[in-house]
């Protein structure tokens, strides 16, 4: 499972002790070859963390051999000495692995604004590279996690190849990446261009549509890495489809790990003009607070999925729009439809389905509830 | 005070019966002349309820005789039958007053996606119609109340004329107008196109700026209805002055009243390039939901600030912004500041600053914080 399921990777996950709590807070996982192709999606957001700005250009070169990740620490809006603590963390791990830091990609999260403990943290990456294994997956994502109360892994088999990963998520959930970091690996034989467009088509279905709470992170990073070691160059479309599947699995656990949440709200807007139209307007209703509240009172309350339907700009007529909340189409024609009495709310999957009445696009937009423990986790705490 | 405060007026608040409650729930204001101008803005929302629709055409004729408004029932979402019991309140309110019904606006607001009980709404207009007085203006705003903790009311005094009105708000309060319903009259002789202009100008600065949860009515109106009691027509820069001021008044009060809120969030954003940028960024910190639950836990986050102008497209160079929280520049040059100790949140009054060092253009938003009892009292029913 996870980053080490294919083969050609190594992983650790150490307690460098960057938290204050002696959890683990540092991973790394090593790409051993033969090839090192690698490919990167980073947050949408223009204030951008260090590690980021870093990766961004490790990326560029197309090959990434070990990649870096600590949680207790965003290393975000820290200036200049936060971009050498950066470089600094991939020096070191291109030191003790005898490789360019120029292919060590480096992840952050965490606060954002502190500088990261450095006389802890480079210790901790020689403990790591000390530690690294095939069966070291496992360690890593648990390294990673922050107020995630599980580790989360994935894994798909293609044709003589595996697909793995791992990511962190939990607050900060939203479009253009949560405040997530993922890193997939795969020993199928794929040049770094063809894992960038396998990559990019998988992400903007997947994790740019969890929206859990409408904020969008400055550390966002997903990474793909193939080692070749299979030997297998895969047929590219089972190729990209394990690339989604890993991450569509990856995106519902982060979405059922949601910071606070008690329900997890998927939202299909079908018949749209476009494909746009239906994710503007899936966003739209994710980010509605009203509603949010409403559904984690278990109230079917489609009143407010309309309001939030009707400051977007996409195509429909009032008048035409249907509405069904676990099945139940309580809004017909823009107006009152079946009893809402009969919606069950008792779960924690809840279904959302807007007819727009305007095309035959559709999208599916993941987010959660808003709830009073999640005002308690993001009050109590700086984070 | 209230719709009241200007000569020319009449206004009554009675107990319709159309909340469970038995609270007041159906105001009546009347311009008694000799001018009936008028002017109006309503929601941007593209899902409006059946008075709003109503009312926008009654205010292309730019004159109105009277104002009927409800609470305890939004008639939004209710097809066309709740338009046709919008048109029967008018009617029942021309026939009551003598008057034509083409110059009757029609205000809702509560729950969406209920019909109106024409049962009890009727008789109250017959009530209300009898009980018209020049004193009437406070029962007329306490009659508009739903979550509001107080009624809200404010006068302005001009040379020889006044301007008052009054307002309800405290949920779903969002640009394009919150969930609102506000009434303004003056004695001023103006025309209607003079009284629109300057209602425009005046919304767009002040009630416009008030986004407290991010959501979007399906209902707000604000009127402003212009008797020419006192004979003077006002210098106009002095009277738009006045309309502004009391406009900003009664916004100030909303945000003091939202829905479940502890905090109340004055952002000013300086030296943006264009004032639609200062308003974009204004608007994204506002409608942080991170930021917004640790200001309530009186933890001055600035990175979280950070992370909402970097979702815009303002123009803004991540390394020049300055971030102040009660005076206390906590970011400088998009990092680590003053040290964030030093801010005082204490009081209910939060001030966040934020510098894009890009030009000279400002703008002011106002928001809430978002809580526990935010959650419950939109969970627990509803509304």
């Amino acid at each position: 499972m996870s980053v080490t399921a294919a083969r050609g990777f190594t992983a650790a996950g150490v307690v460098a002790g960057i938290k204050e709590s002696g959890a683990p807070d540092l991973a790394l996982v090593v790409n051993q070859g033969p090839s090192r192709a690698a490919a990167g999606v980073f947050t949408g957001n223009r204030v951008r963390a260090a590690p980021v700005v870093w990766s961004e250009q490790v990326l560029k070169g197309g090959a990434v051999t070990a990649v870096v990740l600590n949680s207790g620490g965003a290393n975000a809006c820290t200036g200049p000495l936060g971009f050498q603590d950066t470089h600094a963390t991939a020096e070191r791990v291109a030191a003790a692995l005898g490789h360019s830091a120029g292919e060590v990609a480096v992840a952050s999260t965490g606060l954002i604004g502190l500088r990261l403990p450095m006389d802890k943290l480079l210790p901790g990456v020689d403990r790591a590279a000390a530690e690294l294994s095939p069966h070291g997956g496992e360690k890593a994502a648990i390294a990673i996690k922050t107020t995630d109360t599980t580790h989360k892994t994935a894994v798909a088999e293609g044709a003589g190849w595996t697909v793995g990963g791992m990511a962190k998520g939990a607050g900060m959930l939203a479009p253009g990446l949560a405040t997530m970091l993922v890193v997939l690996t795969t020993d199928a034989d794929v040049e770094s261009a063809a894992l960038d467009e396998a990559l990019r088509a998988a992400t903007r279905t997947t994790f740019d549509r969890v929206d859990s709470d409408g904020c969008m992170s400055t550390n966002d990073t997903v990474l793909l890495l193939a080692s070749g070691a299979s030997g297998v160059v895969p047929e590219p479309v089972a190729f990209a489809e394990a690339v989604r599947a890993v991450c569509a699995d990856l995106a519902r656990q982060l979405v059922g790990d949601a910071e606070g949440a008690s329900k997890d709200i998927r939202i299909e807007v079908v018949n749209a003009a476009t494909e746009d139209d239906a994710v503007e307007v899936g966003r739209s209703i994710a980010r509605n607070n009203l509603l949010k509240c409403a559904l984690h009172g278990e109230d079917p309350n489609w009143g407010r999925v309309l309001s939030a339907i009707g400051t977007t700009s996409a195509a429909f007529d009032p008048d035409r729009l249907d509405v069904a909340i676990n099945g139940v189409w309580v809004c017909r024609q823009g107006s009152v439809g079946e009893d809402r009495a009969l919606v069950d709310m008792r779960y924690r999957e809840v279904t959302i389905t807007a007819d727009l009445s305007a095309g035959d696009a559709s999208a599916v937009v993941w987010t959660n509830d808003l709830t009073a423990d999640y005002v308690h986790e993001n009050s109590a705490y700086s984070s």
